[in-house]
């Protein structure tokens, strides 16, 4: 029936499971960040832990459904929307050269290094292409998250990791893309992977050199709204519109939230927009933090071998990334070499669909896949200490919002 | 399997959907929003129009599903969390007596009605009582909506309808009880009524009388929390609170969140918190306006009969709510007296939830429920321009926001 999901939901049982899941991961996240903060252990990494305990594998007080998941995805796209929002095109522009050389030698070395141990393993070629294709997508929320709070995403390190990533999305978009096809037709299709590749690259430079300018013309307009907050809206329209324009070049949507924020970096600097976008973008990334952590499935790593694997996985794809992007950074020394591999660390969901596609395709096997899955939720547990530690020293560079978000804290 | 919903969902089409969906409701709601603003109409029937011409029943680009309908409901809860924010307990206190009585003759005399008209139809009996309370409970979150966008939340009237829609609620809710236990038992259950009845005016009471000086209590803690943003986590946390114990005892859950904003009003009146929950709000909120349009099954209306029924109900939904709640405020003036009935005729979502309970217990037909579904949507789409016109000449009253929310607006 068409209305059942509509008004039900506001005075029944489902409307009180709901209500409750939203409770406890909102909740459980928030006493989590509080103890690690207090800790002085990076908030992020407590979030996911309070997802791995209230998640199906522990407490099971919440499980993933439709709902939490799409929670999640609003959490991250805000997420790396407030982050564009601090980043100017010029910023990514001036360490674009760099950021491309971190960026695929960040896919080469980790790739080499899944493929290798799949196969000593005694993995199917297919399966060991699709491991090594798993290890090498970055999440680069968790990073972010951790930059952001410490106020240091305007050191040019942190410039290097966001440019990367986006290179390092749209190369690991072309690897699966190349591997699908390996998977599903044996072969592989060139036309269809130039155009995939042509499209990403196409939409990320448009966006980054005419979006700016597009919404500096636009601006006028948007003032002259008579409905309320207008810069809000337009800010999370065009945030929601980009994301979603990702998805039809298959691109990640974070990358078009991404590209939003850095298209309205500028004109919304004279706006209270990014503190109301800091605000929504609070309720809604406990949610993906707590859906990272909800993923752990322990039954899977229940043989001995299975678990070994996991966690030699998990230690190579930590170091394949501090090698790969450290010596792409190298020259700027040992330290920022080591920041920004480190930044590049967390794999998180992006690794996840490529498991996921293999296991969809019968090319990966429910062993490599939740080999996968441990690897992708360590390496975003193991790195924000890291980067905490590797960025100690550094002073915020941030710019304090001009109106205090919250006049308490 | 249990990641299904989770990573999947960003680089596959299933993620393309979601962001087309919130992209398409959210966008929609917001051009209407400023065609409606200017046409000087109110900006909530723009949203709701604009649900009716994406949904179902006239573009088909949207559907209303699990997503859109929690995203619905956290819209309201978020937006009576905000109204509540703006009401103090002492300001309900003081016009209880006044609400009270409003919210008796604004249940009686729509039940009445609605029984009656049925009955003329010549409907079951169990089918005119279900109708009857269907007619009863008002949908406050509209009526709010365009008070609090006119800056009038403070006037008195706007406090006899806020403690007038709680009251009544309640009684809707001891209503419903009574005509499930006689559609389902085929009597009246009284020992389970008076629990249900008891536990909904004791919470209620309870959390008005202590809820304010508890939060005060506890303020000092939430300063000293090393988390970023304490006080809005914890207002969240609080909303998400409350308006879940409100499910568990069967109240509608935007009654715990306006309790759960009450017992915050003062301790917030120093923080951003607000400024930071409305940012929140505006971006729920068009899912719960374009929800209440995406209702809208214009097929079932298709027969000339049920298509008249469904226009006489309306208008005796109208009527009756600005008789029975007028008589009530009828000692205050004509004018107020119609401004408050006025403010008590949405019935939205409450009057959809009764209809379709009953006709999961097979006690109302499917014509009876088309045309719940159609006075619901209507009254919801009639209030708010003659809102407009009575409140006209009222002069805003509400504090502006200490720091501006957008320095553009």
């Amino acid at each position: 029936m068409l209305i059942n999901h509509f008004g039900l939901a506001l005075a029944s049982p489902e409307g009180g499971k709901l209500l409750f899941t939203l409770f406890v991961m909102f909740v459980a996240a928030k006493l989590a960040a509080e103890l690690f903060e207090r800790l002085k252990q990076p908030a992020v990494a407590g979030e996911i832990i309070a997802g791995v305990l209230v998640g199906p594998s522990v407490l099971a007080l919440v499980e993933p459904t439709e709902l939490t998941g799409a929670m999640a995805e609003i959490g991250v796209i805000f997420l790396l929307f407030l982050v564009g929002l601090e980043t100017k095109p010029a910023d990514i522009f001036r360490v674009g050269g760099r950021a491309a050389i971190v960026a695929v030698l960040g896919v080469i070395v980790p790739f080499i290094a899944g493929y290798l141990i799949m196969d000593l393993w005694g993995a199917t070629n297919i399966e060991s292409i699709f491991v090594g294709a798993a290890m090498v997508a970055t999440s680069v929320g968790i990073t972010a998250r951790v930059l952001g709070q410490m106020g240091l995403l305007s050191l040019e390190v942190s410039r290097i990791i966001l440019g990367a990533a986006v290179i390092d999305d749209i190369l690991g978009l072309i690897i699966l893309a190349v591997v699908s096809s390996l998977a599903s037709e044996g072969g592989i299709n060139y036309i269809e992977i130039a155009t995939t590749a042509g499209l990403a690259i196409g939409f990320t430079v448009l966006i980054i050199l005419v979006g700016a300018k597009t919404v500096n013309r636009i601006q006028p307009s948007v003032e002259r709204l008579k409905v309320g907050h207008p810069y809000l809206l337009f800010g999370l329209s065009l945030c929601l519109g980009l994301a979603l324009m990702a998805t039809w070049i298959k691109v990640a949507p974070i990358i078009g939230a991404f590209l939003a924020g850095m298209a309205l970096s500028e004109s919304a600097e004279k706006t209270d927009m990014p503190h109301q976008a800091e605000a929504v973008t609070e309720f809604f990334l406990p949610f993906f933090l707590v859906s990272i952590g909800m993923q752990v499935q322990l039954n899977v790593l229940f043989s001995r071998e299975v678990f070994t694997l996991a966690v030699i996985v998990t230690v190579l794809a930590v170091l394949s990334k501090l090698i790969g992007c450290g010596i792409g950074a190298y020259s700027m020394g040992r330290k920022k070499a080591m920041q920004i591999g480190m930044g590049m660390v967390p794999r998180g969901e992006v690794g996840i669909v490529v498991a996921q596609i293999g296991l969809g395709l019968h090319a990966v096997s429910s062993q490599a896949f939740g080999v996968v899955l441990f690897m992708a939720v360590a390496t975003t547990l193991i790195a924000p200490p890291f980067l905490v530690r590797l960025f100690r020293d550094e002073k915020r560079v941030d710019e304090e919002p001009v109106i205090p978000v919250s006049s308490i804290s």
